[in-house]
Order: structure tokens, then C-alpha cells, then sequence
């Protein structure tokens, strides 16, 4: 989720995190020399292991799978492989870094599908940057792979990219920046609307912030069923007919925004029912809140840095509130579903990532809240069975 | 090495293997399903674990090396991955089986650099297949690794997109069926020289097959001062005016053969000390050996169904006899070698692979044998200390 800077808490945070994160990283990375390591099921002692592991037997092996290329499934490592994929354009709040600093982002999430979901997953940091250079390359190298999992490469760019791979590739490829985060939101806003006894289709949702992960909310949000959807960029409401909305803006302002409200963000939230950020620090002031309907809900995810604290917001009326960080209630946390979808995915051997199955992902991640409370809207990511739950409805 | 079809080693082989390892490894390959898995270094149990190894505190690690790049050897896996990369166009001896089946193989190296170097290599098998395609996926995926191993790729591609990766890229880059055959023949010829009690330089050398290894061996083995080789490819000797010469073949022509012999095999082995054969069962005979000068050497490769059997060659007056195999003294395998030269490289952050290193890790190999025997020119893959000797000439 965007952010401003992410070393830079001190300053704008009023709760600010007790350790410093950052230096704790730099020390723990450095003793790691990288997160990752590839390790060798099979040893090699003796000269059966020799042979068997490696030439001659492994002939045979390619030789069954020259005429069963399906069979790869059983015999190769791309059954449970998942390229995690970045050209570093936009990798946390940081910007366009590129990919030698994207990369220690991109080990840190396949330690995560390893240690939540026991998936192979191997970072590719790319040195190319435009649609057809990333697509192509992701093309190249896939036969490896049982998934792709798109990661941290900026809008617009980012759209594409995913589409093009997703008519191009015969396995799942999802850009975990638009549906992981997506999926999280509507879990926690099922439960949100719950605490506040509102219906959840008639919630009068405003999205601020129209990047990679604003859009992939506001179009799950209407695939799950609520129509008032305003979402807000740097100039203000998206509408129809705003004059300088171009791409994907454009397809929003048609399928947003019913009313046509134009104007500011305080235009935007007022008598709204939800407000989720996904933005930067400082895009939800009080007044902004105040001006929601009664028993309002926020959602303020840039990280680690929130639109508005969390503090503030309640102050202001906010009934629920959500962030993407781990010291306040509510984290918003994409690591709640990718684990769990791909675990999903390349067990049974699903090709493509639908809308059903995103939609489904956030009921099951709703449905692990038996009793939802205002401070417990959302799974926390270490909830025992977590990811054999979300699995189990990728089908 | 080049060889007809791995599993029919039956009716072909006088002395077969007496484990069916094709079916021992198929065996061995649905059980592990895949060689290869990748670990995560750190836990993810606490909160601050979370908060280290990924968000927030890997910010402050992307931060640092967007402005220091070069500390990715100190932050990131990069300074320990080996990228083994392949498309499949000629696997083993199978040929041009495609990426899926080649998979299986390029596993199989990763796990020898990991049990033999503690690196971390991994396989990526690549869905293109000309030179501008292999080259731009290969510099699109290079910033994840250290140094990127080729492998099995047909010649003459292999050649122009080595040398275009070399040139292009500043981490190394080799192919290893040219060069890690190169420095393990060479390695195994400066100790039959010393078996035979010939001078080195002076040997006349016959290497029987055109492809990417019999062009790497020729070439180092010119470079290491033998000045009278001759080559000879499907259609009999190379030769300097040649008609059907192109490529690579046209320039082997200029630098071997002083004789300007032309004919066949025959006519090339007459009175030869050395023959090398990296073609495929069955091109070198009795009556070629016999022809050879007195003390032949006769370094069969093909794998697993040599050019002709040592018990054949040895009848025919051969002296040396070296293999492929594991099952016969002397055996030329890969193995010697690229563990060691990938380790050295990465360990001193060598950009590049020279000639030079090459003949240093052939005469490091070789001196791994202290007193050499017809029966003991080569090390074998399991001395200890090898792969740290071959490492330490990387420099």
C-alpha cells in the first residue's frame, strides 16, 4: 500500500512503533546475507544418488516428460514454484527503486509462502520496464513456474501487465498489490458493516486513492455487490466527464460514483458510510470524518504511515477502523490471502485466479471472525488454519 | 556430452550398468516431486519477525540499496544465486526436448551446487529459443543473481548468446557443457601426457565431433599451448577450405589442423596420441585406435554409451582411457569443475570467467593427482577439497 517514506514514522506518527524496524532489518539482513536459500531434497553421497539425482537416470525423466509435459506436475519442483515478480517501479512506498532494491521486498514475501504455505517461491527482480519487455520475460521463464505472483509495479502499467499475462499464461497469475489487497479489504469491511448493523450492499464506500490497489478495491467491492462507490485521485472526485481522466480512470469514472458528486474529498466522504485509504499519510484529515455518516468506518491503509491515526479518526467518530499496521487493531494485511490462494491454486491445479475466487477468499476471511467487534474485523495473519482455509476455496 | 538416447544403453553397451538407474530415478523424482525447495533463512513467529523480515523494516534495507546497489552483496541473495538456465534444445543426449523436460536437469545441477558448493542455485528453463529471445530474458532476470550458468543449449546459438551475455552483463557468465568440459578434458590430458611420457604441447590431438564441446575443447586446449589438433564433425575432417564450412566451423578451420588433412576419421587419427571424442556412441572404432601412434590416449565421452568401450579401446592398444561414466576409471564429468569456478566467482565477486581461469582450474584439477596411473588421470567428484582448490584459482 503506498506510503511517503517508510523510515520516516517518527516525525508524522503520533503512536510511533516503539522499536526501530528498520535498523532491526538492516542488522538482520546483513547476518542473513538474504533471506532465501535453495536446497536439495536429495543428497549426493553415494554414486546411486549421483546417478539417480542427476545423469544418467535423470534421462529417463526428461525423456517421460518430453512426451508428458503435464507430468511436470509429478516429477519437477513447478508444481509447488512461484515466481515472485517485480521490476521494482513501485515497490512499497518507495517509488521506482528498481529491481536490485526491490529485491530483499520480494525474498520477504517468498519467505512468507514458504513459512505460511510451504511454497517455493523464488524472486525475480527484472531489469526491464515497459509492458512488453516485463511481459515477454515473464513469458520466457514460466515454464519453472506453477504460478506468478506480480508484485510492487506501478500503475498503470502494472493493468496491463496482468491482463496480457493472463491470456498469455495457462497458470494463475495474480499482481498481489491490486487483489491481495482487495480481497483483505472486503473481508474486513463484511465484518465492518456487521459491528455497525448496516447493510453491506447500500454502503456508501469512498475509495481515496486511485492506484493499482484503488482500483482492484473499488472494482471487487462492485463485483461484491455495493454500487455507491466514489473514488477520489491527487485532483479530487473521479466523475464522468472529468476532462483529463484518461485509461482505466476513465473506465472507473463510468462504473463509479452514481451521483456524479465532483469536487474535494470532504465533497467526496460526506454522508459516506466507509472511507478507505489507499493513498499516502495525510489524505484523511478529521474534518474529512466528521462529516461521514453515523457509527463511520475507516479504512486507513498507506503503511506504515496511515491517511489518518487511527487515534484521530476515532476521535473524529469513526465507529471501525482498519490500517495496514500491526500495532493497532484491524491489520489490513495481504499476507491474510496470498498464501493461501496460491496454496489453493497449485494444489488442484487451477489456471487462472477468478473473480469468484477472490470473492470467496474474502467471505471464508470473514467468516474465521465468529463474533466481528469493532477492534476485530479482520483475521490477525497468524490465526492457526488461516491458510488451509483460504485454499480451500480456491477451485 | 552428446550421445544418441540415454535409456537405451542395453543394446548398445557391452558392459551395461548393472541398476536401471532411468527407472531408480523416475522412482526417485515422484517421491521428492522436484529436487529443489527453497527455504526461508528467518522465522516468521513473532511480531517482530514479521516486522523484520518484510514490512516495515525491509523499507529501510530497499532504501539503502536503491542508493548503494552494490550492497546487495551484503543484503540479498544475490552474492550466493546461480541462475541455471536452459531451453531445452539439447538436453543430455536427447536433443531439443524443449524447457519442461529439461527441468529435471537443470534441478539436478542445483542440487550439485548446493551439496558440493553451498550455492544456491536455480533453475530457470526458458519458453524462447532464438539468440535476441534467450539474451533479453537472461539480462531481464539477471539483477536476482550472481552469476548465470548455461546449459544445454544448442550450438550455434550457444555461442553468439554466451558472448552477447558476457558482453552485456557484469556478472559471469558460462555455458558449462563448452567450457566446464574444456577444463576437466584438459585437466585429465595434462595427466595421460604424464601416463604416456609425451610432451604436453607436442601431442597430436583428434577431437571427433563439432559441437559446443568439441569447439570449447579445441580451443582451450590451443590455448594451452597444443598447437596440432584436428576436428572432425559428421562430415569428416575440418579442414581449411572446405566448401560446406560456415560459422564458428569456418573459423575452426583456420586455427587447426596445420596438416591440412582431409578425409575421414581414419585419416584423421593416423598416427594421433590423442583422441577425443564428444560426439556419440559408435564413431570411433577398433581400427581408428589401432591406427593411432604407440601409447593412444582415448578420451571417450559420450554419456552414457561411449564411442567406443574402453575394454575395445584398450584392446586396440590404447594406454588412457577416460569416459563419461562412473562405472569405469577416469571419468570426465562437469561436476569437477563448475561448483568450484561458480563458487570462486561469487565468493570474490569476479565479473567475469577468462581463459586464463580456465587453465588454472585445469591444472589445479590435474594436480589433484599426485602420482598419475592409466587408471587415475582425473580426480573423482567426491575428493575431498575439491571444490575449495577449484574455487581458489578464481581470481
Amino acid at each position: 500500500m503506498p506510503q511517503k517514506k517508510v523510515v520516516a514514522t517518527k516525525k508524522v506518527s503520533k503512536k510511533t512503533p516503539k522499536k526501530d524496524y528498520g535498523k532491526m532489518a538492516m542488522a538482520l539482513h546483513k547476518k542473513l546475507k538474504g533471506k532465501l536459500e535453495v536446497v536439495s531434497k536429495g543428497r549426493l553421497l553415494t554414486r546411486d544418488d549421483w546417478s539417480t539425482m542427476y545423469s544418467p537416470g535423470v534421462g529417463a525423466v526428461s525423456s517421460h516428460l518430453a512426451k508428458h509435459p503435464k507430468d511436470a506436475r509429478e516429477y519437477t519442483m513447478k508444481r509447488n514454484s512461484v515466481a515472485v515478480i517485480s521490476d521494482g517501479s513501485a515497490v512499497l512506498g518507495l517509488g521506482n527503486i528498481g529491481p536490485i532494491a526491490a529485491l530483499p521486498v520480494m525474498e520477504g514475501k517468498c519467505a512468507i509462502l514458504k513459512e505460511m504455505a510451504n511454497i517455493d517461491g523464488f524472486p525475480i527482480v527484472l531489469d526491464v520496464h515497459d509492458v512488453e519487455g516485463i511481459v515477454s520475460a515473464v513469458k520466457a521463464i514460466a515454464p519453472t513456474f506453477g504460478a506468478i505472483n506480480l508484485e510492487d509495479i506501478a500503475a498503470p502499467l502494472c493493468f496491463e501487465i496482468e491482463e496480457r499475462l493472463k491470456a498469455e499464461l495457462s497458470i494463475p497469475v495474480m499482481h498481489d498489490d491490486q487483489h491481495g489487497t482487495a480481497m483483505v479489504v472486503l473481508a474486513g469491511l463484511i465484518n465492518a458493516a456487521k459491528v455497525v448493523k448496516k447493510e453491506f450492499t447500500s454502503l456508501k464506500v469512498v475509495v481515496i486513492g486511485a492506484g493499482a490497489a484503488g482500483r482492484a478495491v473499488t472494482l471487487l467491492l462492485l463485483k461484491a455487490g455495493i454500487s455507491n462507490i466514489i473514488v477520489t485521485d491527487s485532483k479530487g472526485i473521479i466523475y464522468k466527464g472529468r476532462k483529463d481522466l484518461a485509461g482505466y480512470k476513465k473506465k472507473l469514472a463510468e462504473t463509479t460514483n452514481p451521483e456524479t458528486r465532483q469536487g474535494d474529498v470532504l465533497t467526496a466522504v460526506t454522508g459516506a458510510d466507509v472511507v478507505i485509504g489507499v493513498s499516502g499519510p495525510g489524505t484523511i484529515a478529521k474534518v474529512h470524518v466528521a462529516a461521514m455518516a453515523p457509527k463511520a468506518v475507516v479504512f486507513a491503509l498507506a503503511n506504515p504511515v496511515p491517511e489518518i491515526m487511527p487515534e484521530d479518526a476515532k476521535q473524529a467518530g469513526a465507529v471501525v477502523i482498519a490500517t495496514g499496521r500491526s500495532d493497532y487493531p484491524n491489520q489490513i494485511n495481504n499476507s491474510l490471502a496470498f498464501p493461501g490462494v496460491f496454496k489453493g491454486a497449485l494444489d488442484r491445479g487451477v489456471n487462472h485466479i477468478t473473480d469468484e475466487m477472490k470473492l470467496a477468499v474474502a467471505k471464508k476471511l470473514a467468516g474465521l471472525i465468529k463474533k466481528p467487534t469493532a477492534d476485530m474485523v479482520i483475521p490477525p495473519v497468524m490465526t492457526p488454519g488461516l491458510v488451509k482455509a483460504v485454499a480451500s476455496v480456491i477451485k
